[in-house]
């Protein structure tokens, strides 16, 4: 199967400290690289975790507190300075191209690529983002400010040819795919041969949801029910849980709860808040819940 | 002495590497703390390097182009976050407050404390800053941009008593500093003791100079003059003499005939290109023409 990767650059809250950077990720699927968060020193995460650069085409950006976008413009700027020509395209919140603006024609002037500004409604469940192989939707949040989550979620493939079969009836290259697509295959001598003697199954579609500065948001279950990894914020541990509700964030065993409700198959924990040195107790609260949790880290890939 | 010493943050140019961080430094003067550019990463580089946060108050930036600015809006961010309520004062070509007002406004709205914006004009030489020990003069450059050095001098000191004169004398003390200004002593008798019996040589004033982004500019030597350390950019080696000239920097060997006609006591060289994965030769290159030529690094404190 083609990769599908999530590679974690910073998985830190607002304040940095020398354990954790500002969010954001770079999800792998095949040969496109997609970005979502960007906090200050996303750039240099990108060199350090040897990611090339100009693969980047589309950044999407949860919502507008710093430490998820005052990456994007140190970013865009060594685009720049590496002679990138590809259009780039960014997924956020109108505000943000208005607050963009006057930097990218002051730092950026004579750039020689063009930077697109997709404007999110947060409040609502759309596709905002779809290519021959995969969709992008969003999933709103409950936070201090319009946020939403994302759904990476692979389109249905195609079943796979059974090499022995197309060989036995001798079937020509041009109709294959079309066989793939499910077609049965009639013989120059007339006989109809069925699709399930042809093929087997398809691949699964893969899926990664990406929930994060947030409240617990038990509304989103049905959009990433069975979803293979799920990326949920984890800022505090249950003691801190009264912080966690005041400050719009959830608390690590609530984010397992969300995997377990949502019949995720993987639950990845991240945005730790500054207080915790090791986030052990984190792991632990959430794995009482749902035992297949996992720590994000800077550096860290999970393939799906 | 008090210390006064240069704590390299960051000393690559524009484009980040995983060995230098863009350019910033942190002055300490004293108990009193100055920071000088503030590139993409300063505040994880403060955090590293331990630095009290909360020290800063003088913020001064040379120029605005990304790698010496993208990180004060991180930085502010997180001042407000770390509850600060001490104004912080940014010295800054007067685009700068332009440009971040609206920022401040959306992502660092209810902060706590004051930021008061003094524009510079990096055209002239003059003193911006003045406390009760200090100067900070403007060292114009020659930049693609409007941009400038800065030159930290300690005031003229006071002359040292001498605690054997002072006890035979019994000199009282509410006229300790009066003595110290180099004023004599009169005893109750009426002999005049002259000050150089009293006291000793007051401790020299030290002074150290940022100069980045710039060409040689030879015309501030009259300003520097016998510095006692100074930091040059020095981009590129001489092969790229030509380069360095199109894009408004210098070569190590420019810092170090500056260095060298200057009688600047010891040079410190950085704002290294990120062509060069071992800065040897900017190093052998410098020394060829100055050789007390130190290299930037960050984490690295110059003590003076």
């Amino acid at each position: 199967m083609e990769p599908f990767e999530v590679h974690i650059l910073g998985c830190g809250s607002a304040l940095p400290t020398t354990r954790h950077n500002a969010s954001s990720q770079v999800i792998r699927i095949g040969n496109k690289q997609f970005m979502i968060d960007c906090g200050e020193g996303t750039q240099l995460q990108l060199r350090r975790g040897h990611v090339h650069f100009s693969f980047i085409n589309h950044i999407f950006i949860s919502h507008l507190h710093g430490d998820h976008c005052f990456g994007l413009i140190g970013l865009i700027s060594t685009f720049a300075l590496l002679g990138r020509t590809a259009p780039l395209h960014i997924y956020a919140d109108g505000m943000l191209e208005t607050l963009m603006k006057p930097h990218l024609d002051f730092f950026c002037k004579g750039m020689n690529y063009p930077i697109f500004f997709h404007g999110i409604d947060a409040t609502k469940h759309n596709i905002i983002y779809e290519d021959n192989t995969i969709t992008v939707e969003t999933l709103p949040q409950k936070h201090r400010m319009p946020c939403c989550g994302f759904l990476f979620k692979e389109k249905p493939k195609k079943r796979h040819l059974i090499g022995d079969a197309v060989n036995y009836y001798n079937i020509p290259a041009y109709m294959r795919q079309a066989i793939k697509d499910g077609a049965d295959f009639t013989t120059p001598d007339g006989e109809v041969i069925p699709n399930a003697r042809l093929t087997r199954e398809a691949d699964p579609s893969r899926s990664y949801a990406y929930c994060s500065d947030t409240l617990p948001c038990p509304g989103n279950n049905k959009y990433i029910k069975g979803v293979d990894l799920l990326y949920h914020e984890a800022t505090f541990a249950e003691s801190e849980k009264g912080r966690a509700a005041s400050t719009f964030h959830s608390t690590a065993r609530q984010a397992a709860q969300i995997a377990c409700d949502a019949e995720a198959k993987r639950l990845v924990i991240g945005h730790f808040s500054s207080r915790y040195d090791e986030c052990d107790i984190l792991q632990k609260e959430a794995k009482e819940i749902f035992e297949n949790t996992l720590m994000a880290d800077e550096g860290r890939i999970f393939t799906i």
